[in-house]
């Protein structure tokens, strides 16, 4: 029995994400759906990729990872459908894949055209629907891969914002910020260990300069911002018991600099 | 096995959803529960009316749709259950099923009242967890309709609106707004065929004036608002990648109106 | 089959619930998963122990409930695993089981310490998925409480506020405010009988003077604030059709007085 993970924007404001579970159970009442997270925000391509890439591994081997975040609905952009070693992906190609592919090699990219596996009519307007619940149910039926349309060699990418590396210096960005005000920068540990490791080092965040890592949210002064590496390995800034967004007015976009000076 | 539903407007704050789920499974460890909705604003039955009657007909055949958006709890409004050819509901009889009953004509229905099938001591204030999730749960373990109480012939009636039509105008209102903030009016495909189809026409959304039905949501001059037909079948004005609520500061009960002019 | 019921501060917002999930159906892919609520505020301690202790029962014999509020992630914090005669429990040790233990005695508390259940590497901030999803999941897989660490005799308390008895009066709390605006307060049915059973009674509640205990949230006055006792058996203040919270500008923290005065 195959999972289902779904990752969309949708919200839990209306019927969207019932209705496409729905058409999945229509298919395979024995499917297994698990909600990834629907609160996306409307066209959020970069924050679902991010959220993809640091969660797809987690799931059992053979899941289908079902992502509607689809601004390009009712247009020429492709439906696809990949297969990796451990896991299916079903989704619009818009990129929101791509950060996920590039820790999971593609073994198979299926466009998906065949309109047997649509639910018809088919709307302009929700895709998510008609034509990639529908394919991630089949595929749960154990379908092939090949069966939805034909072999395709690429995907489209999308233009994630990359540290910028100097000498002496790191220079990051805040790219996610969770429930709890936490800020998530796209540092890694390793890129930071080649900087900071054998050196003091300065990070910069807003008003504040952080000049260690702690282990985890708590301990120390408690209203003092920490930095630490989070459950994804990414630099995150967090304020103890507290929302470090709102207490260092910082937000998705705003620069994170690290600065070494050798011991 | 059979698959129960869930509509309600009891949000995700508080416990009330997953006690229902708990005792559902209390009494069938079986039973496949999937969410079609909780964000109805509470006591919003037109809301509700409204997302049912556009996402039963997804669900697999024999599914239980449960509905609790009960303003009335504790009252002396009935508790039902509706058998229709494909579908089984419970609700309270307060015209949250008069929409969708009109799409798929009523075969029983019964009056909610024989007391084993309660959680004991009924409440007066959680009629969802004490009256209505028993009721689906022992319906998916087949007992029969019959069992629950004593067949009555009549359902409560929501007074919805509808359009107001003229020889060349259809006057109707937006009675749903999405996630994204596009406009659902109860303005159906088939109405506005019979008007427009042969003419001009000019569609009023409070300062705006749109003159065509687009495909989808994308595509043209990236900020003009757009009309098209949805997933529902119903007329819907829609910002490209924005809310149409927002830019045209229009909201749930405003009026859209169509005209026509001979070519 | 075991079901494990989930209750966390981690809302919507993030892919958090989802790798809890993902994690579980890893290790055990059969077990069922109910979500009871997740959106308790952010380290809120309190709110989370009264929902459980109101819910619990509700789940079939044999669930897990996991709960994961846990402002001490990365401390000496114990991770404990409690059965009791009809359930088990999975939690930080910082006394959001207390309440709960009050009404259903443990039978064996195990601090939850072999790292052969842990998911490697265990991150200092997120043992919801590295720690309390995977112990929650082996317990599903009908592993022992004893294989997760050694027996300990106490758990962590939580200094609940508790109503204030005298003479003629009693004074509580208002401990919880539903989606609804209704406010719950820690007065419970058996003490207000006592003291206002054989006398007339005065509720005082912000700017209003309540007289009469109601049945139900409807009917009288249609604007006037109602008393009642609500489905967990606790005293509430409600306006009809209406947030209570608002209307009286009440809050979380409050105090609801009942004054008696002898027939």
């Amino acid at each position: 029995m195959k999972l289902i993970s779904l990752l969309t924007d949708f919200g839990d404001k209306d019927n969207f994400v019932g209705m496409m579970k729905a058409v999945i159970l229509k298919i395979n009442p024995q499917a297994k759906i698990v909600d990834l997270c629907h609160q996306i925000k409307p066209q959020g391509l970069e924050e679902a990729a991010f959220l993809l890439a640091h969660s797809f591994r987690y799931f059992p081997e053979g899941t289908i990872h079902l992502v509607v975040v689809d601004p390009g609905v009712g247009t020429k952009r492709k439906k696809i459908l990949v297969k990796t070693k451990n896991y299916y992906f079903v989704a619009p190609d818009n990129g929101v894949l791509s950060a996920t592919l590039k820790l999971e090699k593609p073994q198979k990219i299926i466009e998906i055209t065949k309109e047997k596996y649509f639910l018809k009519p088919v709307s302009n307007t929700f895709h998510g629907r008609d034509i990639f619940a529908p394919a991630a149910a089949y595929l749960s039926l154990e379908e092939k891969p090949e069966s939805f349309g034909k072999k395709i060699s690429k995907i489209k990418e999308l233009n994630l914002p990359k540290p910028h590396k100097s000498k002496n210096a790191l220079s990051g960005q805040i790219i996610y910020i969770d429930r709890f005000g936490n800020l998530i920068t796209n540092i890694k540990k390793a890129s930071f260990n080649r900087l900071a490791k054998k050196s003091f080092f300065k990070i910069y965040c807003g008003s504040a300069v952080i000049t260690k890592i702690s282990r985890g949210y708590v301990g120390g002064k408690a209203t003092a911002p920490k930095a630490l590496f989070n459950s994804f390995g990414n630099l995150e800034i967090a304020a103890p018991n507290n929302s470090a967004q709102k207490t260092l007015s910082l937000n998705r976009g705003d620069t994170i600099r690290v600065k070494a000076q050798p011991l």
